[in-house]
């Protein structure tokens, strides 16, 4: 059953990781798990430090520059299906590289996670603006 | 750390559950989680019964109708991010409609899932050719 927007905002809002979707200017999809702060219908992903290699660190930072559309994912498995859920927050993403303006975003990612309290990301932010919430639970 | 193909292939190969990245024709993103089933560079993913919504059922395989280029991601997340790894299989996808084509791959799906032995799949197959194995692991 589809669940109402506030529930899917709440869902992710909880989620540890979500994997984020991104396409090239040829429409060629490109996934990576990330961490995520989400504030209504903002969601704020981190650029790490050193990126683990340049082509991954940069890949959907390239892509958003040239595509906005990205999707988001977060999703519960379980061998009883009948407790699979998914929401999905569809929007546009824009970096943020200004430091004034990415000091919001990074203190909530620092509220959420230890790892950004004990070493602050010093990289450009991604901002997600959410346009669809979509969610399912199988119960 | 970037592991081996085989090391991404047998990953992905243990895992229960992968998100897929599809795109529309206008280069908008579209994600879902999914089971699936990997022999060599070919991963099959079942359509199930009863697709939850028409949109959400059908709108992976409009996709892959108008834009083979998929991207297939399976991840471990771990509040210690020393443990965290990824892998991701970008390729081609397909759709398998055959009854006589669809046989293998759902015998594969059904040899993973009970779910899929109880009640066997009876809708199409998509089948991705994997061109590229990704993957990382953070030790």
């Amino acid at each position: 059953m589809n669940l109402s927007e506030t529930e899917a905002r709440s869902l992710l809002g909880a989620e540890r990781v979500a994997r984020l979707a991104t396409a090239d200017e040829g429409g060629r999809p490109h996934l990576v798990p990330v961490t995520f702060a989400a504030d209504g219908d903002r969601v704020y992903i981190a650029i790490d430090h050193k990126p683990k290699t340049t082509t991954t660190g940069l890949k959907r930072l390239h892509n958003i520059e040239r595509n906005p559309n990205v999707s988001l994912l977060a999703d519960h498995y379980a061998e009883d299906w009948t407790a699979l859920w998914w929401v999905r927050a569809d929007g546009q993403a824009s970096i943020i590289s200004d430091s004034a303006e990415v000091a919001g975003p990074i203190e909530l990612l620092a509220a959420r996670y230890p790892q950004y309290r004990d070493h602050r990301p010093d990289g450009p932010v991604i901002a997600i603006t959410v346009t669809r919430w979509s969610s399912w639970s199988a119960s």
